[in-house]
């Protein structure tokens, strides 16, 4: 199986090479092409995902990305918006065709000392957000800017509520067999209409699964005082934004937290995390969240479940054994990698 | 002065009734014209905000709401949208005008552990969210459902950036001089839109306030992770319900928190809290936001600083000496109220 490899900017470079180190073990006939991506292929090429690099990714059996962007001022923030690094990054996203990102949000047992919330409030929290990725404002055509107004237009249609509507519910019935739906339907029509989709699907192919729907903004509350209660959270692409970074914070670090995001055809995986050029080529990013989201490309990309679970299971240990700055531990990136390499073997 | 009256629905009229029973003595010469709104405007007329009440508000110089709607399986929520009691609320906020909503979110000092956050996040925070409320998804008159998508439009004009911008930058300038704008613009035109806008205002108008821009994703996270940072946030309308509830359940409970809606008339008073249906008429809702709100009154519509003073004096000390069920003590709302009253006097 092939990979394409895009290692980005700022720590990118630095955790995807430790995910490859972690991958070279456990699963040693995969093949990885490189390339440059985001900024870095600003830098090289003058724009953030070249015409090389689309061949290469629909030729991939699964993608693996590291970080991409630079600081606020950086001068990659100054070109127009088709030319800098997030554009890339959404122009991925649909070149691949994913349309379902997956965040799993887990607390760690023994580790809800690292979460902001209370321990009380953050024990044995362990959310699947699924982010409808393709649609809503983020892709919609209509769109402008000039002198007068800003535009953009949220908008979804029957079949991109309904794929993404099953990936939640699949899920669910491996998990606790619950979704909650977050939309504003008190308030929008797009929201009602993916509503009643989402109750649609469920009524015609999933009726074992139990389905409730809340709104966006009571979810960003209860994610913080009662996020135990929640399984699978499905929803649309700028909720899904906001309320999986919220909920990224809960375990207590950035860098512990994978994404997956999957499609009709190969897989894309990165961590949640952004680039960090504050911390970018000194050693001490944690690679954690990288290392995962490539045991989450042997599961949902390269059928290889055994595989990812020695993955896992040597993360948790290695967690505990020789943990990173970020979580309070004195690891940098290499230190913590050759001890999960140990566990591993 | 004159204030409209709308106790709403669930604990609205509970906690409305308290108010009314404080400011009566900071302020006994104030007189009231009470009005059904919500689901039992619904109830007894037919529509959620009649035109009575309409022409009511009008002619008032400030309105105090307590709050509307019913459960999720409410009757009121299988009516056609524009029935609702949620159309009332904006159709309420769009006949006052009121572009601005403004809603403090501060920890008391000693309270810290009532917070969802550790004590050391909690402590010393002090946000004044300030919320579009009457633009963007909410309001666009491009909106549809049908068989085939839903449809909203995500729009800023000019003079409405303009004036929300003018009301944070004043805010920040009677407290620590600093605004944090947030926006989607590394994906949004009609983020990119805003941000330009607001960067004009600032450049024209208050260059001696500090300014700076962040992603609403970044926001729900560092509102979690490090909400000290912040002094005035100010967005557009959906990312402020979004966020200001998120920053609401940092103090502990949600019955604390007020808010005030702004514009070139008379203003809006409500707390941030909802109906609570399941605890109505059992007088235990605690009527601290809305009494707050009610100072909130005195201070922006009526121009008695020296009143709401008093009040926010009196409800400190009753928070500590009586506190109510939701903040882990025994009061009931009556109790809660007389307290405040003997703190009067
Ligand atoms: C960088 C940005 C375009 C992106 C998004 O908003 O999707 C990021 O925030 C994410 O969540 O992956
Ligand atoms: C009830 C609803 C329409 C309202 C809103 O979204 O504005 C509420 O959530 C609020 O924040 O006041």
């Amino acid at each position: 199986p092939k990979i394409v490899v895009l290692p980005g900017d700022g720590i990118g470079p630095e955790i995807v090479a430790s995910a490859i180190e972690v991958l070279k073990v456990v699963a040693p006939d995969l093949e990885y092409d490189e390339h440059k991506f985001g900024g870095a292929s600003i830098d090289a090429y003058g724009e953030p995902f070249t015409a090389a690099t689309q061949e290469a990714v629909k030729n991939a059996d699964a993608v693996l990305l590291g970080s991409i962007g630079g600081a606020q001022d950086s001068h990659w923030n100054t070109l127009p918006r088709h030319l800098r690094p997030e554009s890339g990054l959404l122009a991925l996203r649909k070149a691949l065709g994913v349309y379902a990102n997956l965040r799993p949000i887990k607390v760690y047992e023994g580790m809800e000392h690292l979460s902001p919330l209370k321990p009380e409030l953050a024990r044995g929290v362990d959310v699947l957000v699924v982010r409808e990725l393709l649609g809503g404002v983020y892709f919609d055509p209509e769109r402008w800017i000039n002198e007068m107004e800003g535009f953009n237009a949220m908008r979804y249609k029957k079949h991109e509520v309904e794929r993404i509507a099953r990936v939640a519910f699949k899920a669910a019935q491996g998990r606790r067999n619950k979704v909650t739906s977050v939309d504003k339907a008190n308030v929008l029509e797009v929201s009602e209409f993916w509503r009643r989709e989402v109750v649609r699907v469920r009524e015609s192919e999933y009726s074992d699964v139990a389905l409730n729907h809340e709104y966006v903004d009571s979810v960003a509350m209860l994610l913080v005082t009662n996020p135990s209660r929640y399984d699978v959270i499905v929803t649309e692409n700028l909720f899904g934004d906001i309320l999986s970074d919220l909920g990224a914070v809960l375990p207590g670090s950035l860098g512990l937290m994978p994404s997956a995001s999957l499609g009709d055809g190969a897989g894309l995986y990165e961590p949640i995390h952004g680039s960090a050029p504050d911390i970018a080529g000194q050693g001490i990013a944690n690679p954690t969240a990288t290392i995962l989201s490539a045991a989450l490309m042997l599961r949902y990309s390269l059928n290889r479940p055994e595989a990812a679970d020695r993955i896992d299971a040597a993360i948790l240990r290695a967690l505990n054994e020789n943990p990173t700055k970020d979580l309070g531990g004195s690891a940098g990136t290499q230190e913590f990698t050759q001890t999960v390499l140990q566990l591993l073997k």
